[in-house]
């Protein structure tokens, strides 16, 4: 199998089922519970508050688990924009955002009274930090932004993003969907003015139905969900101990193979655009300087989903674009604003450190194989 | 170890973490995902889903799955409240609910324009069916109820309630936090009128982690929270199949077992009930007719908390109330209008199928020798 999907998801590795299934048997107790097995539980799950907050760069105080990076970015926004209401009125984004980001935002606008204001990605697929800072204003209660593209891997400066607000308005909230780019970039959040962070594990080697999300040391949020005062009040809840501490591990697994999966994911996304250079009339959607592990292409005269079975039945799996838009249209290469037909022949292929050149020469044979057979005169 | 305390949280069955670890192997991909490891995921899931909508009674398509039963009732609350805005804006609920219940509820009352009627359970510690109906208007936008108490074992008729409620005013929508009376009780929410119910796995030796809703056809809900659209767009993220997996097994095994549980847990009720009997001066603050795996009793001079730390050393573990509430006074208890001394004086014993009679004895035989050590005199 050449799995080249890790956006969209990652296999979990066996070291984390293993402390998955040794959590769930060993640490079954209700961590609130007041005797020691419930104590226990919850030391397993602050032991792993303190993992990611080491790999974050801050301290474990500032990490809340959720069960997703979806519900990470809905409670920061949602929770951001209730706390500010009072005053801001006004929100700031980009074009290229997931659903989970975009979604909450424009409900916002819809329903409850906010503006919201869009900075679109340039035909290269970046977005100008100065072009967001711009749009704030004096009652921008939030800004939102993703330090890496899902779809192209594009990278924003999100420290610099945070400074560049701040000065303009220190009162402004600062969002960072780090979904994708968490233990791939070096970021350290103490040093920023970043407010919140959201993260998951299963991009990371962790199952799906985990995440975190980080928020600055006396950021107010008001939370969405209300139950029991689980995770500071913030995410109510029966804490998920097992795959709280399997995300721990996949986080301290990637921050021993970071170099290593760096090296790996530049060498890979390198023969890969070498292999794509050779063949004609690919043209590259990611921008350069993006993040290595993502690279968006468009084949001529292929739709994209005819050449993803193509791969499928070679055991190549890349995607159309964001599973999360299931067969819908690129949101972000609509948002750069790119022509139809490179829009409905895109791929994106995105590494993890575990892929190999092996899985490189696959999915290049297949797309030659593929452009040879599928593809109809212009 | 004599784990008693099955309210709280249940042991995972060997079973079910197998099912678990073996579908974070074979399923990691992400079930919207165009290609065949996607579909191969979601037909999991969907396997699942037909599991549980069997279990409760209902089409498949009436299910969708939650990390937990308290993001259930949060989506069935703030989504039914939010969708009915238009015309009503009052809410009924009684006056022993699950903090992710009675919280939601009054964030609507205190924060978005409701009315929050509450209807007290009596010393008995039962709510009156008819109390609930009494309180019901033409703006009554919903009434939430809790099936089985999770501090005394209370139940409610939740399929008379809603069938009374409709009667009464048929847009007024019924949610039952169904949470502790899920797999327990008889009830087939086809044949009733109640709109949403919300279940956990954590309770039937499933995950933390993990949860589902039941909404019936055609219900409408305003969502609190936006992503992809996943199970139906009420609930965004990406699915955890193994857990919807391992839930689905839970389930399954908890329908084999139903008879043989329900047998095991009123023989250790009565094995129970007649050993407190013999000691003295114990009050019993469960109602007579309640789920027999629930049962609340006070011990005169021991307050709750001492009694469970001298149990805890001998193995034995049950809690002083609900562990969402962690530490705080009985909320069940306090709302049943009971004497303070018998409140902090309480303790609660929850069984599963899993127990057996040496459970009781080994406890029985502890609050014996902690009513002779601990207690002081009045």
């Amino acid at each position: 199998m050449h799995y080249l999907d890790n956006a969209a998801t990652t296999p979990v590795v066996p070291e984390v089922i293993q402390v998955v299934s040794e959590t769930l048997a060993a640490h079954f107790a209700n961590p609130s519970s007041l005797y020691r097995l419930g104590f226990k539980a919850e030391r397993e799950i602050d032991k792993s508050r303190k993992e990611i907050a080491k790999a974050l760069g801050c301290t474990w105080a500032e990490v809340i688990f959720t069960a997703s990076g979806t519900e990470s970015n809905n409670i920061a926004l949602l929770g951001a924009a209730a706390a500010r209401k009072g005053w801001g009125s006004h929100l700031v984004t980009t074009g290229y955002e997931h659903p989970s980001v975009i979604k909450p935002l424009e409900r916002l606008a819809l329903e409850e009274g906010f503006s919201l204001a869009i900075v679109a990605p340039g035909a290269d697929g970046t977005v100008d930090i100065d072009e967001i800072v711009k749009a704030v204003r004096g009652d921008t209660a939030l800004v939102a932004a993703m330090q890496v593209n899902n779809e192209t891997g594009a990278i924003i400066d999100v420290a610099a993003l945070a400074e560049k607000v701040k000065a303009k308005n220190p009162r402004t909230a600062v969002h960072v969907d780090g979904v994708q780019g968490f233990t791939r970039l070096p970021l350290r959040l103490a040093g920023t003015k970043i407010d919140s962070y959201a993260v998951s594990g299963h991009k990371l080697h962790a199952p799906k139905g985990v995440g975190a999300l980080y928020l600055r040391k006396g950021y107010t949020l008001h939370p969405p969900m209300l139950g029991g005062g689980q995770e500071n009040a913030l995410r109510p809840g029966t804490e998920n101990t097992a795959y709280i501490v399997g995300f721990a591990k996949a986080v301290a697994l990637a921050g021993k193979k970071h170099i290593a999966a760096q090296q790996t994911t530049q060498q890979l996304q390198q023969q890969l655009l070498q292999g794509l250079a050779a063949l004609p009339g690919v043209v590259v959607n990611s921008p350069a300087g993006g993040y290595a592990g993502i690279v968006n292409f468009s084949l001529p005269g292929v739709r994209s989903e005819t050449m993803l079975h193509f791969l499928e039945e070679r055991s190549v799996y890349v995607s159309s674009g964001s599973a999360c838009n299931k067969g819908g249209r690129s949101h972000t290469l609509s948002a750069m604003n790119l022509p139809d037909k490179r829009i409905d022949c895109a791929l994106r292929v995105s590494f993890s450190g575990e892929n190999t050149p092996a899985d490189v020469e696959a999915l290049l044979a297949g797309l030659q194989a593929g452009l040879g057979s599928l593809a109809r005169p212009k």
